[in-house]
């Protein structure tokens, strides 16, 4: 999985009967220092993600492995939003601030 | 999921009998902010969308989980037609303009 | 998939028993315009495709969803001998020029 | 597979019901001389890896194929735990250093 | 597939338990001319590859189309070992010098 931050929308009417009901998200890629990268996905949320959260998705046939997801044209799914995570000891990002 | 531009099509005629029918279609990616890039697919056209699309597109397994391209040996397929999407609270593209 | 030039051959005598008997091609990955890029696949032919030709590819598990390739420790396979593409309202290649 | 280094951990209390209970790790993909590149995975631990570790990482589809990940939306699993890897007849690595 | 040369080895002793007994080689990614590129791979041998021989390797969930591979959390098998192979009609490489 890689870790991304949800930065939009994507609206798309016309679409694969299979797709209908599902809600798409603008996920931007971070590196591990919790910047930005150029790489992005468009991602169907399974976990009700907000604009702004910090997120894990899965690409690839794993993108399937959810009940939403099973047997869809989609390959790219947000499966857990972060809450924080930590590199060479030191906290890159936490959702909540301290004292919050 | 990527986002993509439809900017031409591609015809074949001997091809693999699994594939006889399909429509190709040349899509190139955008990035976030709706800027071309130098990567590029061939895929598989289950939406009619048209030249000048900005199209959603799946790659990898996940091409093959439509009706029309399921057990072909497809690894790219349009799954949506995009009318709009935000990044960072901007409209990015917006398939109609407003008062059009 | 991906469009792709035939550049040249491969033989391996010592090879996986399920792939006693396929024909392994040297394909350089193209550009929409049709320039070489470094980007190549060795890829097992279903087509008869020759040197020279213009192909699409397809990689992963599509891969192996041809009669020849079924359930084969295969990733990338010539589906297709393109007869012509357009970009943008041009031509960029054409398999048999007129008059020819 | 890929050679990583653990670098870090993940914490994501709001995830796909198929995940719970599942420790992340952040793992640096490093190159053949064990030099960190700045590519990372978020990656299930079945093995019992520690922070320092190097560790031989699958991603994709063959991440599910563990008894700990099996049908779950995970793209990305530590399968090995290296003890020590040479190239060009030089040791790249030891976990345990000699006389240690 | 793409061509790789075999520059070592890796043990791992603490592993899944369904990758006991596999042998892993360290494979360079080699491009179509010969010349080894950053890329490598760490790659399940069924072919009884040696160190210098140039192979051709499957990623992806190709790389479990082996017997040996079977559902195993394996994403890259070393499926052939190449004797030859030419492009734009010049010999890249040859396993055996004539007359050796």
């Amino acid at each position: 999985m890689l870790i991304g931050k949800v930065v939009g929308t994507l609206v798309a009417t016309r679409k694969d009967e299979k797709m209908e009901g599902m809600k798409f998200l603008v996920v931007r890629q971070v590196d591990v220092e919790g910047q930005e990268t150029g790489a992005y996905v468009v991602a169907v949320d399974t976990v009700q993600a907000g604009i702004g959260d910090y997120v894990l998705y899965a690409t690839g046939s794993a993108a399937r492995q959810t009940v939403l997801t099973d047997r869809k044209p989609c390959d790219g799914v947000i499966m857990a939003v972060v809450d924080t995570w930590e590199v060479d000891g030191q906290v890159k990002y936490q959702k909540f601030a301290m004292g919050g």
